[in-house]
């Protein structure tokens, strides 16, 4: 088994690597060749922390595996990750183990690539402003992604903590000339733009259906249990939602308090980005329309990540081996 | 993180170990202490082989974790194992990793212990004779367990293969020195014996009620997917069913396909080993009763064993480090 860890998996996989590798693995998913089980959680009675099992598999990359990843908010007080993550990778035919690859990076890189292909198939061809609520180390990689796939030419941020802020600016400059705001208010953050990234860990909603522009795209990237929401339950119900998988979505995703709370009809929320992209439906109908991309973090997007990187590191000798 | 072997995982856990460690974890389970959701199931299209998730979090030993554990019954045809397991053991309150284990043996030994633990909590105390339908590798281990915690005196031997046959009475000979019968049908397995344990992948029923003595405890392990049942089902609808988890037997343990057939109610399937071995509710009501244990495999027994092998490989020094 071989063992790759987080900073050759740093080498190992960069932004134009990830939006391809889960592009292909969206459309895969689409068309049921790549498959996996909702995600499960594991909490830790009277513990704020918890775990989250995702296995998955992919044809094309012809792997299997799960990911192991954890949410201990709390650690930040402990200056330790918050967020850390292990992949083991088998063979799907015999499940021959192939590696244990770090999966912080791959968990970070996917979901920016998945917000990137999200901004691709849903936003305005032509986007080129973008608002960032929340300035945490998703945001960055948003950034990186959809700086790929849509010509930026404005980034702004808006953070509770101006130290969040200001990291993220001098962050977002290893990549981006452009012109880049600070802001005060979320409003001011995204009034006018073309695409709206929410990356917080909010459990209220904070950006307004009055402050989105028509034809305005939305990542919601940081609904990810349930209780947690960014957006003011009636964008979801004025725009058209595209979420990475119905089940996860519905049960922790951006649209998972709306449904609770029968505000939003489940059969709102049916449209998935592997439909777009495998070409089996339509993401954006009008230049007006509000679209939202409700990401939870698919199985298959680490699991394709890591076969990839698994494929690469045995070409280029990197990892070691592991003996049984 | 540590790395700990198959055969380090081997000799750093004997069945006495096995039993004390899966006792003591069933009663946290009972008792909400140890904690874990249903373990989930990645199918792979168009081929025969699984892989199982199996999250869990332990209190007394302090470890959260997963399992992760395939099932590639083509793999005999290959000469390869059908079932291994990789466990990755946490910090519960950090998220920082302590382990990396295999799981293999770990599994086939939680198996044994559980069977020993139901059989020491459900069986009558003199039980002597036990009577295995199939001759797996699992019937090895439910053998060594059994005769740790009851006076058995005659072990009998059923399976389709006379190879398989041979070979257990060879390997139980290890640790039992009383009669040992090789039987010709399930019946004269069975006949007049205390305990049955059955441990085949059978789809359809091989213990006929009529078969099966009053006072008989059962341990019905190989039922662990949906579709799979060893047990006439009116043996279950006469007998008082105990499971290892109530969402985990429904979905696929030897209730599954008499539930599914509404056969069997719900009602008669919501007690567990946790609640008896947790002195919460009464197991055996009556001498004359048959019990049936239903085991699919839970994760807590898995999560325990690996806290509880790490300690003892941290205390030994066994292992190698895996350096990240």
């Amino acid at each position: 088994m071989l063992h790759i860890s987080e900073s050759d998996a740093f080498d190992l996989y960069s932004m134009d690597e990830a939006l391809a590798v889960v592009e292909a693995a969206t459309r895969e998913y689409g068309l049921g060749d790549a498959t996996m089980p909702s995600k499960i959680y594991l909490e830790i009675p009277g513990q704020t922390g918890d775990f989250r099992a995702m296995p998955a598999y992919c044809k094309q990359l012809n792997v299997a595996g799960v990911k192991w990843v954890n949410s201990h908010p709390d650690n930040q007080h402990l200056n330790l990750p918050t967020v850390r993550a292990w992949i083991l990778l088998n063979d799907p035919a015999t499940a021959a183990p192939l590696a244990l690859i770090d999966g912080t990076r791959i968990t970070s890189m996917r979901t920016g690539a998945v917000g990137g292909i999200a901004a691709k198939y849903l936003s305005r061809p032509h986007s080129h402003r973008v608002g960032f609520v929340g300035a945490g180390v998703q945001a960055y990689y948003q950034a990186m992604a959809i700086c790929k796939v849509r010509p930026v030419t404005e980034i702004r941020i808006y953070d509770l903590s101006r130290e969040s802020q200001l990291r993220f600016s001098r962050q977002v400059r290893e990549f981006f000339n452009g012109k880049l705001v600070e802001c005060d208010t979320v409003s001011a953050c995204i009034k006018d733009v073309d695409i709206v990234v929410t990356s917080t860990p909010s459990r209220s909603p904070l950006v307004e259906l009055a402050w989105v522009a028509p034809g305005t795209h939305i990542n919601a990237i940081g609904a990810d249990a349930p209780g947690k929401q960014e957006l003011d339950p009636m964008i979801l119900v004025k725009g058209r939602i595209v979420v990475d998988d119905v089940a996860q979505a519905s049960h922790s995703g951006e649209i998972n308090v709306p449904l609770h709370n029968k505000v939003l009809s489940k059969h709102k929320v049916q449209l998935s980005i592997a439909d777009v992209v495998s070409g089996q439906k339509k993401g954006r109908l009008s230049r007006n329309q509000i679209t939202i991309f409700d990401s939870t973090g698919l199985g298959v997007h680490d699991i394709a990540s890591a076969g990839y990187i698994y494929r690469k590191a045995l070409d280029t000798q990197i990892g070691t081996q592991i003996v049984d």
